[in-house]
């Protein structure tokens, strides 16, 4: 079996603590398995600029473009609130993004049956909630020019960001979501502004369009991003696929992740299209939790989204189905025995740290 | 006493039902007060568009310019969806709110006591919500330039939209906010994406140090945007005045509203800058809901939040405070007496049509 090589970046606050798990993961897994996983680690976020100025080196770069993945931490905190734009911790977030070409984001937002009644919505809203975001995460106004800061003299300054999408980007991001509703419920909910914004106006045209030429067997629904919201909110399950752009993205996948009862059990995958040779994709994966400062380096931090992460690389980059239906399996069962970190805690559970709840995973799988 | 002269905008779907109400209220308050209110009524969105091809006629704008308020029902519906972007119903409300340069958008977000149970949120996390989104509504990608569909050729297209602010248009909502937050329980909480977005780190800055120079008394937070739409679904208790852009506010406010249990309760105010000799503010009420063109001539939509519309006009344009404070209270107590249009009906309660719940607010008032 060929070597899999997979790039660590744990990053910064709770990413390292998150990723620990998965490295015994991958330990036990070749040991046992013989899974064949080879990892190497690098330096990204605020870390990476401490150790040299960049929020990620053009070494670690290289390594994250020759890697058959790269699983990513988190990056960020108060440290670094003030250093340059350019070299602010997410910067290296977005450099993978945009030179990896990972323009294909899904979020999962998943209901845990264990965890439903610590949703912050009603149990009979969110309970068996299985919904997929897919996220257009190379485009957008995350990374459109002009991208600028003018001083426009007398006290006065002008901040610019530009939205734009080009047919091809809307293509391949809804081409995307249409296959992936054929393996679920076959219904895909695309969301945008046209209403107020010309990208959304061409982004419902291609969208329509694609779904016409090529996926009519998929129901397709378009809803305006506002709407979707609060619809997100009323009544989650209404959804099956949700497709929108990267910044509609950011705030709906969010909100979706909350619906769940914890953002520290979400998972995300972010890929590129495949080689035309090789059919590989290059692949990121990365929990949708942030790197909560607040509880770094107190050992209490959940590490299931990172691990879910793991099995989503499991599942997409490796074809290891049965590993990632494993893995899930083991998650969810931990979860049913009553084991709980502090995020998700709730009376009557079991209180456990980062490595006790990694170690039962593992354990299970 | 002067007349007080209103411009009334019904528009489109239950735009013209939710405006009934009110106009009986106006004749009410007439007779029985002698309010010397004055009104006149125009055409907005797709009735517009039938009737003179355009969203708003020139002579409409003109009245709404001079009028010392404009109460606003809702445009838009599929009829519309079809017609070129610059006529298209929305293009009606987004000029009246440029061109009266209606830059501060108040969105209340209260919890009627009696509807507590009916939000798909937990009781707990709802009951007793009272925020207030600040949106600035002038600005950001609504109107930058370039907004524009570019035929790139070989069947590729460019959609781009513009993302800008300028120093002064956020100290001027961001003044409105922290002045809205002294009325309140004195915390401003701003939101943005500033890790991705120049406009974004402009805002932050501009937020920071209008609060140091002006109103340090006020406390202030900053949340990144995506955060503070996870927030506001996991405990929006947190919250009193968030100030936010366009975009966001268009997301966050629809969010916020959802989680009250109806979006057919709440109402909005749009105002201008104080004129410098009359301190007059230029203003347009309407209600957060749109048109709902599916139950659009049922006599059955919910007249609620047009009517608190008309309440914050009130309040804000004639500075009745009292019978604005009247206006609200006759609305929670025909709530609390069980009287419920279809939208938030739930067993036990009287259900009621749209102009019945409007006489029996009226009755109370
Ligand atoms: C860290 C930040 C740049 C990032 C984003 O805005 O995309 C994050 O919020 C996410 O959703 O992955
Ligand atoms: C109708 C539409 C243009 C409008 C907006 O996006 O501002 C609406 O959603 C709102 O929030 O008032």
């Amino acid at each position: 079996m060929a070597t899999k090589h997979l790039f660590l970046l744990p990053g910064d606050g709770i990413g390292p603590e998150a990723m620990a798990a998965v490295k015994k993961l991958i330990s036990a897994m070749n040991e046992k398995l013989g899974s064949g996983f080879a990892t190497d680690e690098g330096l990204v976020g605020g870390c990476a600029y401490d150790a040299h100025g960049a929020a990620i080196s053009d070494a670690d770069m290289a390594k994250a473009m020759a890697a058959d993945a790269v699983l990513f931490g988190a990056v960020g905190g108060p440290k670094w609130d003030a250093v340059p734009y350019e070299v602010r911790p997410e910067a290296g977030l977005l450099r993978l993004r945009k030179d990896m070409e990972l323009f294909a984001n899904l979020r999962p937002a998943i209901c845990y049956p264990a965890l439903a009644a610590s949703s912050s919505l009603k149990q009979e809203v969110v309970e068996g909630l299985d919904i997929l975001i897919v996220r257009e995460l190379t485009g957008g106004v995350y990374f459109g020019e002009p991208k600028q800061i003018i001083d426009l003299g007398n006290g006065q300054k002008r901040g610019i960001d530009t939205q734009v999408y080009d047919t091809f980007e809307i293509e391949r991001i809804s081409g995307v979501a249409f296959e992936l509703a054929r393996t679920r419920r076959n219904h895909v909910t695309s969301m945008e502004k046209r209403n107020v914004m010309k990208s959304g106006v061409l982004w419902n045209e291609v969208v329509t369009q694609t779904h016409k030429a090529r996926y009519s067997d998929v129901k397709l629904d378009h809803m305006l991003a506002d709407a979707g919201g609060m619809q997100l909110v009323r009544w989650p399950k209404q959804f099956d696929v949700i497709v929108t752009d990267n910044l509609f993205g950011d705030m709906l996948s969010d909100i979706a992740a909350m619906l769940t009862g914890s953002i520290g059990m979400l998972p995300s995958a972010s890929l590129g299209a495949p080689d035309v040779k090789t059919k590989k994709r290059k692949a990121l994966y990365e929990p949708v939790h942030g790197s909560a400062p607040d509880i770094a380096g107190k050992g209490i931090a959940n590490p299931i989204a990172m691990i879910a992460s793991f099995a989503m690389c499991l599942r997409y980059s490796f074809g290891m189905v049965d590993e990632a239906d494993r893995l899930e399996g083991a998650i969810a069962a931990v979860l049913d025995q009553g084991l709980r970190t502090k995020d998700i805690f709730s009376p009557g559970m079991t209180e456990v740290g980062t490595v006790e709840m990694g170690d039962a995973i593992i354990a299970r799988f």
